[in-house]
């Protein structure tokens, strides 16, 4: 630390912590760890053959323009395609509306940059997301937070924290990470009806909607706002929806501008390691975060950006792609949410809860509340189990008995063998909790 | 611009514009317009298909780790090469000193974010890269310049720019874009001296080095520091190159400790559309841009990493791809560098001058300081051909009367065509402007 580099931190740069829970799960490199801590995908369920033929075809057909510099907000033809998929779901828009971004992680910074002032206060859930804390701790943002429960955001203690004033609310409807719970229609209309009252606009981040394994699609915050919107007439300024003095797209949509902006990510329908997802928001928003998106990379890789929307059209299933390849997924990761559920009930002490997911990657489990899950990830990692501690997905230090399980990744097998060597380690902490409580009291008795 | 994000914007993003010139030169997308507008490299000169061979062999042999999340240092193979590269240029450095970025874009935001504070002072060239303006406008930075000239850098105007105390230097040694200029061997030994007695470290922007035409390659000015700090004994803080109490890496070479920062990309050699670079740096400086990193995208794309390192080891020619691969495209880009400088001569009037670049992708034009050269893209654009005016690449308004003319893109016919165009418009201004001062005379001469 001698290098003249070091005295010249950046105020910003200082405010920033590498984190204690990243070194120790830098230990699950290990293979012999078997780790429910990261999120990432089954390798297995990668489409690794539609993903040879689709550069194979790309380089082939388009490779000069496939490896040159492209524009800012991405490729047109995959943001056709988005607007296509979004529709899907409810969500009118154009391709004015959808920027591609370097993974959902740069989305969450670029609206860092657009949005926050040092000392702005943003309304989160308790839990959630680590890397939109990260992302936004860097422009020093303050937090006021909600708790989960098992139908999501706990919409009835919302105005206390809307009456902090936040400038937006930050929320993960479906299968929220780290809490693996989902937000009920019923709550999704009364969060939207505070948004309106309160004129907090929110920031909807949904990488894991498509990964439903049992019950009904619900529709996206994005969805049930513009209803609301389009039902009613639009003020001045306002949260609404339409906006007739902005120009049409080509299929005679008005743009979207609405309240909340959607984002979404090809890391968990596709891959991660192509770094592809997607904002969809206003058109002034999206032009603002071109701006600073030119400042931060220049452009999405156009390579990637062209091998996705090849892969996701040019195949011989067409369009019809994504749709095959979700199933997959749904079937490799349904079966294994059901082995760690039904691991847990068999290895996991009383006294130890946790949610039951109905899609994404993760589970949450609460300990009971003498417990410290970061003080018991070094007795896990000893016994060659990782996890993150509930603590990382906080926003104000709490959640200290809680940790986040992924059930993506591993095998059956290994989910099997670590949730035995993880419910080993909870009932050995409560057992020394136990006896060292019965010693507290053994003066007492003695004395007695 | 009525939604509700728009008055919820940051002060930082209110800082930001969208460049005017940037709007005028999206016209320059009409295939009509000859532009040499941008920096593309020529798409000709892309090799499309060892790149088709390097991703099936990727995706055929290890498909699934290359979709995978990864690192946010970067694939490590990849950065072992890079030390490698490195090597044979004299900068001596270990894998933990190198850092793989989306971009070198992404390498001025990440230097942005950690060394930044609103209203510090940068001293660069003048003019400058403007996406390093872009970069570190958003991060409030203020701008102290020293004039390039023929020779690079005029460093015996340094002293003074140094006296109003920057925190660090931006210098881009090697055909500097947007000059053309080359800093002599000379002028580099003297600004590593400045550099250190006035304890002001250095970045070291390189991404055309390697895209030399003629003439002898000078050392980096990480080289030239090195040597320096390696002749006289290390102080507790100071510009010191070798850290005896930092670990040493594999090839017992201790890891380096400079007071320059290099950079360098993958965008003029391969291909732009990966967006891959990388920064070297001390160890202290890569592990705090990981960090920071990690806010802002989690890792450069894992794909076009493995890939890269494919086509840079794993084809026939092994590790000779890249001398080939450069060779090539030195030849393409010297000769239409050649054809443009001969069109100059021919085509523009007398009055206008330029560089003569050695290597890169650009050279400057200087018009008679009367003109104005953002005002004369209209009509240059009106006779189908673009240029980006001077003014954009200074970090104080001057330089109203250049431009910068890139001839990497287009093809020698077009080169010929464009600069013709180019020199009509000159001389037609030229002359415009000799009428009306004759008219302003008139009055004077009437009267006599």
């Amino acid at each position: 630390m001698t290098t003249p580099w070091n005295h010249r931190c950046s105020l910003r740069m200082q405010s920033m912590r590498g984190s204690a829970i990243r070194e120790l799960l830098k230990l699950t490199e290990n293979p012999e760890i078997i780790s429910f801590g990261g999120g990432m995908p089954a390798p297995e369920v990668f489409p690794v053959e539609a993903f040879r033929a689709a550069a194979d075809r790309v380089l082939d057909r388009h490779g000069r323009n496939a490896l040159q510099y492209s524009a800012t907000e991405g490729y047109r033809p995959l943001r056709e395609w988005i607007v296509r998929q979004m529709a899907r779901y409810g969500i009118e828009s154009a391709p004015e509306n959808v920027l591609i971004t370097s993974g959902s992680q740069q989305a969450l910074d670029l609206l860092g940059t657009l949005l926050i002032n040092p000392g702005d206060l943003i309304l989160t859930e308790r839990p959630t997301y680590l890397g939109a804390l990260q992302a936004w701790r860097a422009y020093q943002a303050r937090f006021v937070s909600v708790p989960v429960d098992d139908d999501g955001l706990q919409v009835d203690l919302l105005e206390e924290a809307l009456c902090a004033g936040p400038k937006f609310m930050y929320i993960l409807p479906n299968f929220q990470n780290p809490g693996g719970v989902t937000l009920s229609l019923e709550r999704r209309h009364k969060l939207i009806e505070f948004s309106d009252r309160y004129g907090v606009p929110i920031i909807e981040d949904d990488p894991y909607g498509e990964l439903r394994y049992e019950g009904d699609h619900l529709p996206p915050l994005v969805v049930v706002d513009a209803e609301r919107c389009k039902s009613r007439p639009a003020r001045a300024i306002e949260p609404g929806y339409y906006d007739e003095s902005q120009p049409r797209n080509g299929n005679g949509r008005a743009y979207m501008r609405g309240n909340v902006i959607y984002l979404s990510t090809f890391s968990k329908t596709l891959a991660p390691g192509l770094r592809l997802a997607w904002m969809v928001a206003p058109v002034e928003v999206i032009q603002r975060c071109v701006v600073a998106k030119q400042g931060m990379d220049l452009h999405t890789a156009t390579l990637n950006q062209a091998i996705a929307h090849e892969i996701l059209t040019g195949g011989e299933e067409g369009e019809g792609f994504l749709m095959g390849h979700v199933r997959l997924i749904r079937d490799v990761y349904r079966e294994r949410r059901d082995v760690m559920l039904t691991a847990m009930r068999r290895h996991f002490p009383p006294g130890v809860t946790w949610t039951e997911p109905t899609g994404g990657l993760f589970l949450w489990v609460t300990l009971p509340d003498y417990l410290d899950a970061t003080e018991l990830l070094k007795k896990a990692l000893e016994q060659k189990v990782a996890y993150v501690p509930g603590v990382a997905f906080s926003p104000d230090g709490s959640e200290r008995n809680s940790l986040r399980l992924n059930f993506s990744f591993c095998t059956p097998e290994k989910i099997n063998i670590g949730i035995q060597r993880l419910g080993d380690v909870f009932s050995q902490a409560i057992e020394d909790h136990a006896v060292e409580m019965a010693r507290s009291f053994e003066p007492v008795l003695q004395a007695a």
